[in-house]
């Protein structure tokens, strides 16, 4: 069954194919005039991970590590040229795999089959900080996340195509009602036509659904995307490469208490130091905090409808104080973190419920939205 | 804020208004007559629940329970009423609550306030069992659940509307591209148009994004549902509605190992023991099991690419093998299980890579689908 014979090469296909064309080249030559050879790659470990306040998020640093052919790295290296190879044949044939089918192609390898995915893991993961390094994206390898990406609506028509045809289809995400647009695993080849304002990053599926279903986004202009908590990787580069085009604001909606403002927004704006080499194509960092916030708490009334802070969000709180460099670079959220540690308290994006379902919809988001400048960093 | 003033009551809004107000005329008559209310409900305990095999599902057996207001229960009873209230209120006002916002709207009850979202969830799981022996579902008392469903692609129309103008929105499964259709919350108000011959349900989102990024559902003229692990009950009820409406069969697609067949597989046809009062609107009784079966990592040379038991997958087998109703009344089940058991090994779906990354949907999809009477049931 032959697929995709319309769909043409991008840009950054041949780019991709280039790569490891002049990798297994460099292989080959070495080989061919007698060498062993070796491939050149950046050091993935914390020591190399560095926070750029002007970039804005986490980035791999300048260190390398070299794998060389030898008895005992005969097998990885082995490995390593044939997922380079598969990631070659699946750009060519428009093709994907996940980490998990990658790992399972590998067992018609032989002697190179892996026996544990953790393997094939660590490998793909040096490609793509190899091919991170020349702008090219884990996707522009073929390899696509496992998890699919939040819901999607609002003032926002995607485009797309026909995988097989080639012809171009559109999605409009003013009409599809009480449902919603499911982010692909890839986004690379998505374009958009917007008039929207701001995207509006949200934590929970409840309120997410709660804003659509009340079309929150026709009259403040905007697109709503659910995250579902921490924002998958599709999820991250849907939003990245849409408020890249389009240069859209990204406000993010979530949870008041340290998970919310260190694991939910931090990992979107900013990064994780876990697969560093991915966060210059993951990362928002425009993206700006806005809400719900300690402040908050007071300026609508929610006091008695929060939560005692538990053991975890106080050490959570003490050790980005102490520890996270995004947080230590901007003293707004030392000191927000520090007032919800006095307060001792946490407050759910649905507490606003409290007021009525809608409020948030009537008071505090029009509130919040009149007054962006003061959002959080 | 006026919201959905154009919008009809349906015959189950007027039904869900009409049975509270039944239950809170009998409150008020016990008590002008100088009686103590009382209100009798289905008593939701395993007790209560048993498997018919005409049915296909767990079920809600006929013991009931009453409470009664004594200076004990003066708060619950109270509870009860609020909540029943606030349901009556949503459907007038077309609106709803997840379970989370429903606790977080006691916080202005005064000393009728719900202290921890046990407490609210309690309370509303009784208003529930009392409407679902109406045939009445949770969602037409407007409690959502939290979990949005899984994606849907394929030939399928859906046919929703606009809440705040009641105008109609089609959305077409098929012109997604690479995305897809996010089941939302409720389902109730769905209609749909298809000429698929089948649902397919499948348990991982790598083998939904790679049926639908290949367009499978076009040639197999079928609907792809990614449920995700365990369908959350949003999935499950959407399922449901389809394959009710259009006299769809619906194929399962899912991991060979204890926790597909006894977690993911019998969840969605019979249900579980937990919330048996919801089974009777979210199971899906004619749901079959494609694959992948213990015999098909015989059949599809696989043995090469299975993982060792685990000490869980053993117990769960073996509970399931004693235990489970479900299991227990289709001896063909207790075979399959016997069989992974003398095995030794599981199997998931994308071991199917190994013989290439499209074998599922070149090969073994198509062989499977020729022998459907095959199908484990």
């Amino acid at each position: 069954m032959k697929r995709d014979a319309n769909t043409p090469q991008s840009d950054q296909d041949r780019l991709t194919i280039a790569l490891i064309e002049s990798i297994a080249n460099q292989v080959r030559a070495a080989i061919e005039s007698g060498d062993l050879p070796k491939i050149r790659m950046p050091t993935r470990g914390l020591e190399n991970v560095t926070y750029d306040r002007a970039a804005g998020y986490l980035e791999l640093g300048a260190m390398e590590k070299v794998r060389a052919l030898t008895v005992n790295t005969a097998r990885s290296f082995a490995q390593m040229l044939r997922l380079m190879a598969a990631s070659r044949a699946m750009v060519k044939s428009n093709d994907f795999a996940t980490k998990r089918e990658a790992y399972y192609i590998s067992k018609n390898w032989g002697d190179c089959r892996f026996d544990e995915q953790a393997e094939s893991d660590a490998i793909m993961d040096d490609i793509e900080a190899i091919a991170s390094r020349q702008s090219l994206s884990r996707e522009n390898l073929r390899f696509y996340p496992e998890a699919h990406g939040g819901s999607v609506a609002g003032r926002l028509v995607v485009i797309d195509r026909n995988v097989l045809t080639g012809e171009t289809i559109e999605i409009d995400c003013a009409k599809l009602g009480s449902g919603a647009y499911s982010i692909p695993r890839s986004a690379e080849q998505l374009n958009f036509r917007t008039d929207a304002r701001f995207i509006l990053a949200i934590e929970t599926g409840g309120m997410f659904q709660r804003l659509n279903n009340h079309r929150f986004w026709e009259s403040a202009q905007c697109i709503i995307v659910e995250m579902g908590g921490v924002p998958t990787r599709a999820t991250r580069r849907f939003i990245r490469l849409l408020s890249d085009k389009h240069d859209l604001p990204v406000y993010c909606f979530v949870d008041c208490d340290p998970y919310g403002f260190t694991n939910i927004y931090r990992t979107l704006k900013a990064g994780s130091g876990n697969a560093a080499h991915l966060n210059r194509f993951l990362c928002v960092p425009r993206a700006r905090f806005l809400g719900v916030s300690p402040q908050d708490i007071i300026d609508f009334g929610l006091q008695d409808a929060t939560h005692p802070l538990t053991p975890v969000d106080i050490k959570r709180a003490k050790d980005a104080l102490g520890n996270d460099p995004f947080i230590i670079a901007h003293p707004q959220w030392s000191a927000a973190i520090k007032q919800l540690l006095e307060m001792g308290v946490r407050a759910e994006q649905q507490a606003l419920a409290k007021w009525g379902l809608n409020y948030v919809i009537d008071e505090y988001l029009p509130r919040k939205l009149a007054k962006v400048s003061e959002f959080l960093p």
